[in-house]
């Protein structure tokens, strides 16, 4: 079948490769139809690896995909062929500590699509576990499907965060990480979210959404923002998206006392300068996440039951020929677009 | 000043009374404008007591009310004349123990307005203090700010409920404590929200609401709906509102494994018959609630932002001078009312 | 091999079973060494079956075991022939959504030693899944590691209950259940345990533990021991676990306010009358339990390190030739028996 | 009355002193007659201020007494004259915020002694709020009751962890607060603690204790026995109390997925460099502390039950008179002292 591989160092080509073959007893097979470019992808577009992630063999790329099923393993008993699905890129081992104490996001032999050594899902089908495979609602597009892997990181942050309702939010950085965020935290019970960027184009999608406050760095002060609509008391939780060490060694003056800050972002540099006595001063706990674990099911639920409109976030979608282009359009930041699909 | 005064069972009356004389250094006196009827309002009204809250003495009722503040003690700094407020009816004692750890709604010498002996607020003006009244946003009118006060209790049951992102909850009954319930859960977290009533009328006011799913107990089968909206898996979180015993007893059946049951309705005999196995087979935590704690702005908050919508609750408003004529209509179910309220 | 069979009601017997033939490649095949008899035995063996669970077939008792490995599978990486264990009885399938969830003990699809139709452990040698064994370090016993079951429901309501250090709790009922909820109490945090019996007999195993109180309920009245024993504001936790009705109906008088009531004990209808306005007076959460989950390792360091003593339980230990004597021992409570094992 | 007063840069004397004259409604008046030297006071002496804390004025040095009632307000109901008690050193504000929200030690305007201005109470007598002061149990001595002040610090860590039962703990440091905290750790429901310094001397200590486990960092690798203390897994909990960067950069090492850090050592910065990635792959929650909040009680409780002894921890008591020589052996490295205190 034909996909779209990564060969080195901006080096991509749309390619045959023979990939999911096999059929397991618990596995669907998955005409893929939407793929979103991710931060990742382009990262590995880009540089050839992530940190210890290096991609020494040809790779295909993507992991944020829906389509429809074609074909399903003997014990498959949940989907049938024709349904519209997504699927959560993913797939633990059954065994692990992590896996069986229901944490499998961290279980160490975990694979994940796209990255390195193992292939991703920009290509004509694929082969899944059934288990990780997702049946869309109805009223739930194929280029929505598309986008719970990037939603369900917001909601990874949202639900580690321990939002109660009415809470008050804060995000720093408005990209697609940023505003899914934001879109997850308003869900998931906050009333209003402040969301900050340097960059005033970043912040026009905010128009889209009642209740997010948007702040341009260039104009506004956010303390004096986030002072103001807290009535002085601070953000309840703070969500970092920039993984901006400036960023991140700030953040807690936003916070308000026994307040959250959840780190989402990551440093280039893997590490932060923190104010560990602005942290103690308001008893400020800090949560980390990595991806996300059950989140899949009630992310769908979100978009499905309307409390989650992501159809704003996708900025422009190519058809998959058109891959390379699509790569390049979301690699360049002066084409200020969030969310680049390709089509299948 | 006037107010609207119960003398004994079935027996109101507008009256001149002398109260809310002195202005205390750390209160304000507030023009109540508007005033919301309550069931408790309403049993006082029709049995003259609630348990043992016997009412000896003329009361004046009320206490879902918001105004317009007119002078202020000479402490306040946070509010001036002319705001416009709402205020919350119980007011605790500042040191003990319940208060001081942050739970001042468990305080045994908590005041509470209409609860005998002490008066409430259905009258031109009262005193009240500072800390405990709360400014409206500008887009916050004074009939949504009288609505603070029920919606609070839903607010109460949504927080103790520990939502998480995506739940989807079950509310029983569709009165206006279920309704403002089930708004709370959703601006809390919840995804969607079934609710169960006997009587059709009660659950048109859900054509109002995206995300709530009306089930009519006389036409559908309760647990085969919850199964259907749960995939199988059962409510995540239940609210309990009708304080019937035999709804407690049976709510169990309809909640997921390690879900939640909250007990919000209060039975007339104060007890119901529970299945502890049913509990014990799932791991279900109970929580239970008593009118809310730190609730007021974060209700607030909801209304403002626009996450909850309280004003298709409002059924009807009667001028001061038809007090009585608001209770006679609230007090009778066939009116089919939700909230009615008065305006002064 | 030998084994302990119930044929029927009050019909024990030892007779050659063929059973626990096939080792799989992830099971380990272990020589039983000493196994406890639990009120759940002694009721099949009284009765012939607990509620919905009826023996039907002949059926091996007994649940709570340790023992010696003396063959792995092929699979088989962390335990080896020699190895001293003990044994988890419940064994989840791997993929119900309770399982992943991390909440197996609520898989509807767990089979457990001696429950109907499942044989249990009372024989010379078990084959067992190596992910629900466990070696037990140098410094505890077999006799201590068949105590390891037990102390695990202890362990699970002690984890449910959220036990702050230094709360205060009441354990209602000084049985096994009672006194190894009271350990896991003191262990788990608490800076002491009231327990309360009926019997006098059954309090004096408390005399062997420091920071127990015990409460002979005909000689003392209970609230006025939680009153003095926490300064006038109730027992952070209630864990009851009596199963009595007439207990559950008042346990929520000796909580504190935000209190919590762990329900333990089974009552024999299945139901119990509640207050439930008594528990929302003081918005008390209730907590149930059903069995345990990822609690065997930690069960096993409190008793390596000397945060638990178990020893003081076991009252008697019969060799396996004479296992109906034991069981006719342990049935008859004017023995006045704690834990009663077999050893084989 | 006499005072240790700190009058300049290790410039102390025993001085007379008009404090402490007025006795407040709601205050009680105490005969001091044991303090504790702390961290912080040797800080004060040694160098003159701690951060913005700057000593101007001649000040009163202390904060961990314990002493007998001798006097007390017209409004004190719960003490008597003759009373032995503990002094907590913070007083709120009774209407700030978060006093009313239940975190008291965060309010800003929270006076605490021998913190400039404000006195200490190292003088012959103090007054003080009754609501902040703690009559000792029977079984608890004044020396102890001076300890109920650095403990507490290692209840609010232990608190903040959220322990389960049998949770195993890594404490960096074995200083006073590093031994505090591993002492509260145990009694909070860990089943063992880990404790690292890179001195031999201040490890002895751990010797009085069962279930603490000394590392030399000089001749034994940290990661090495954790790893084998938690079979691989890691520490569930990380109280981390050294202060100092380097170990700060490195505690997510010992941490399990999932796993939670508390931060209770203060850099001389106020930073450090964290790897945030690092706490991302596990999902680690990191939490501070600032003193503590509601924990004299429960404090007092634990060592009353005998959970928790501190009495190995008192290395050396001087009388009134010598405090300047108490002062300089305290502040001396060398004389590897755990806690002095000074007798009146």
């Amino acid at each position: 079948m034909k996909a779209l591989v990564l060969k080195g160092t901006e080096e991509l080509a749309i390619e045959e490769m023979d990939i999911y073959r096999n059929l397991g007893d618990d596995d669907v097979r998955v005409a893929v139809k939407q793929v979103g470019i991710c931060g990742s992808d382009i990262h590995y577009y880009l540089h050839g690896g992530i940190g210890d992630y290096i991609v020494r063999e040809p790779m295909v790329l993507g992991h944020e995909a829906s389509g429809i099923v074609t074909e399903t393993g003997r014990n498959v008993t949940r989907l049938k062929a024709g349904d519209r699905v997504c699927m959560e890129p993913g797939v633990p081992t059954p065994n692990s500590r992590e896996t069986r104490k229901g944490i499998y996001n961290l279980d160490p032999d975990l694979t994940f699509w796209a990255t390195p050594p193992v292939h991703g899902c920009l290509c004509e089908s694929v082969v899944h576990p059934e288990q990780f495979t997702y049946r869309l609602p109805e009223n739930v597009s194929l280029e929505e499907g598309a986008m719970v892997e990037p939603l369900a990181i917001g909601m990874q942050a949202a639900s580690r965060a321990g939002i109660k309702p009415g809470d008050i939010a804060l995000v720093t950085g408005c990209g697609t990480i940023g505003i899914v965020t934001a879109l997850a935290a308003l869900a998931g019970g906050c009333s209003k979210v402040i969301i900050s960027d340097i960059l005033a184009d970043k912040l026009k999608i905010t128009e889209s959404y009642q209740s997010i406050i948007p702040v341009n760095l260039q104009q506004e002060d956010l303390g004096t923002v986030v002072q103001k609509v807290t009535g002085g008391w601070g953000a309840d939780i703070v969500f970092e998206t920039t993984g901006s060490g400036a960023v991140i060694s700030t953040v807690h003056q936003y916070a308000a006392p026994r307040g959250c800050i959840v780190l989402i972002g990551i440093p280039a540099s893997g590490k932060a300068e923190i104010s560990i006595t602005g942290l103690q001063a308001k008893e400020i706990r800090l949560e980390t996440i990595f991806r996300y674990v059950h989140m899949y099911e009630r992310t769908i639920e979100l978009i499905s039951s309307g409390s989650i409109d992501v159809k704003p976030l996708i900025s422009k979608i190519y058809p998959f020929e058109k891959s390379i282009e699509a790569y390049e359009a979301a690699a360049n930041p002066e084409r200020g677009l969030l969310k680049v699909q390709i089509s299948l």
